[in-house]
């Protein structure tokens, strides 16, 4: 696809990945237009989104009444729930759904959007890593593209800790290139420079380098395969090597990144353990960010939860979905239940 | 072009790059096999060659009667001179001509293996930074390839200690991929990993790394687009990041290296001078090889023989034999004459 205005639908526009592919469009009018807004709960941000950018169709999930009434005030004609997310990822005149809803809310949004032939741009691992089958399944049969983007917030920056986020990004990388386990390896780089590698069979590599910049990869998703000159744009600073100077590499220690070492596992052991490695770390991260469990209790929670576990091999959407609140279940009542050694 | 086994005509046989190109094709039997061997005075090695891999041509191009005669005694059959040269790159069953002689030798049989359609794995250097517009617009007008190898060798050496091989490479890109001199940057990386680096539009850079090894490229050229798994041949030890531990990048100091900025300078020339700085080189490293001046006076010879120079904008292939062989006595001369400060 070379084609240019692209018609875009933003799933969770009000959040950190939302707000930088504002960034991006806003750079390239002539490239992208918005043709739906999606956002959970932020009314407010969403409206002035919506007032700029005049989307088709604005949605709001409105988890609460409150939530509801404002966004049916401040938004004419707004689609509420998961009927509104259904409906932006879906329109006719989207061609790119970004999907950077947080958690499992961008799940069924992303299934309908590939099988009406809509490209993704993916900032959501969790779609990949707990249901990577169903995905790229339907991605293979409507023969559309599953294109990643970089992700952050704080639940991510405590994964980037405990290295839950590498684990997880070990699963993602399965899926997208469809390659094994066994020949997907970390490494630790702390400057961010380069951000992947690729071996070939000859023993040579290829890699890809740029600074640290989330815009970049929002705008190589939603340009793809062609490239937009940033020039000019201030998106995206220029790597002078001289600046650089040095790129460091280490071994990952795995015995002192238990979450990394858990992922791997859950992986490998495929089916619904991934569900639940991501349901338990939700919770887990959660409970720390509320200062209720200590940083090393993370991976000792989503353990537990791990080994009471009864998996599914294929599981389905319903089974997918059914598994996460489990483990989320789980892992609150073994916090509660004071069951951590 | 996917097809194997490919046939290979070797012109530099004996040398470092041909001995290696061997190498390789003993490696991938059922992949590469030579048709042609062609060396320059090495009888005794290009003969047990010829005995390993039975080519259906040898050539020797044998400056002197007495290499004439030795190689006659030993390669029954062999052809002579230039013409060896030519028929060994026109041959029939030659897919790939592995053009690894040493300075102009492969110029005009280079041209030739171009317009009967050959592949061309080029390790020569001189060939594209003197005679660059006569091989890339030969190499369109027959829509081959060409494709650049390692290049190995006393003057290699040298030519890396003054960085004068650094700007070749300048010259060699510009040819190769058809990019502007002020879009192509160097960066000093001690370490020898990356060896390439190309910068996007959009801020995005793509590198290529390995081990060094002189077998990987030679391999990549005669395999490609194809990639062949090096693992068990011994040829190319696979990278570990936590063995390399650092990458070091610095800006290159220019004023430190008078090679380099006069290559640059031939460079935006154009022309004919290009094949004053590579004639004059040759000469200049080669009075340095033998002891004859110093180090430093390498750079001095050169400038010197530039400025002297009255230049050819559109130079063909008898006006570069005729500009280089002008550099390399002129070379010769300010030195017996003492004429540098």
């Amino acid at each position: 696809m070379t084609k240019f205005p692209r018609g875009i639908a933003l799933l969770g526009s009000t959040g950190s990945i939302g707000q930088q592919t504002l960034d991006v469009v806003r750079c390239f009018p002539e490239h992208f237009r918005i043709v739906a807004l999606a956002a959970r709960s932020n009314v407010s941000l969403l409206a002035r989104q919506a007032h700029e950018f005049t989307p088709k169709l604005t949605a709001c999930f409105a988890e609460t009444p409150e939530v509801a009434r404002a966004a049916r005030e401040a938004l004419p004609g707004v689609v509420l729930g998961e009927e509104g997310l259904l409906a932006a990822a879906t329109h006719p005149d989207v061609d790119i759904v970004v999907a950077a809803t947080s958690g499992l809310m961008g799940l069924a949004p992303t299934l309908a959007a590939i099988r009406t032939g809509k490209t993704i741009a993916l900032a959501n691992k969790e779609t990949l890593v707990m249901a990577g089958h169903l995905v790229m399944e339907a991605a293979q049969d409507a023969g559309v593209s599953i294109l990643p983007t970089w992700q952050m917030g704080p639940k991510i920056t405590v994964d980037s800790a405990t290295l839950m986020n590498k684990g997880l990004e070990v699963l993602e990388a399965h899926w997208l290139f469809g390659i094994p386990y066994q020949r997907i390896d970390v490494v630790v780089h702390p400057e961010s420079i380069i951000h992947s590698m690729v071996e070939f069979v000859d023993g040579s590599l290829k890699m890809q380098a740029s600074l640290p910049s989330m815009h970049l990869p929002i705008q190589d998703a939603l340009s793809y395969p062609v490239r937009l000159t940033t020039s000019g744009t201030g998106l995206v600073r220029e790597l002078h090597w001289a600046e650089v100077a040095r790129l460091n590499f280490e071994e990952l220690d795995s015995t002192r990144f238990p979450c990394f070492r858990l992922a791997l596992e859950a992986a490998k052991l495929g089916g619904t353990y991934p569900c639940v490695l991501v349901g338990a770390d939700e919770e887990a991260v959660a409970l720390f960010l509320a200062g209720k469990i200590g940083f090393l209790e993370i991976a000792e929670l989503i353990e537990a939860v791990l080994e009471r576990h009864r998996p599914d091999a294929q599981p389905d959407l319903s089974v997918i979905l059914e598994v996460c609140a489990w483990a989320r279940r789980t892992a609150q009542e073994i916090y509660e239940q004071h069951l951590l050694l």
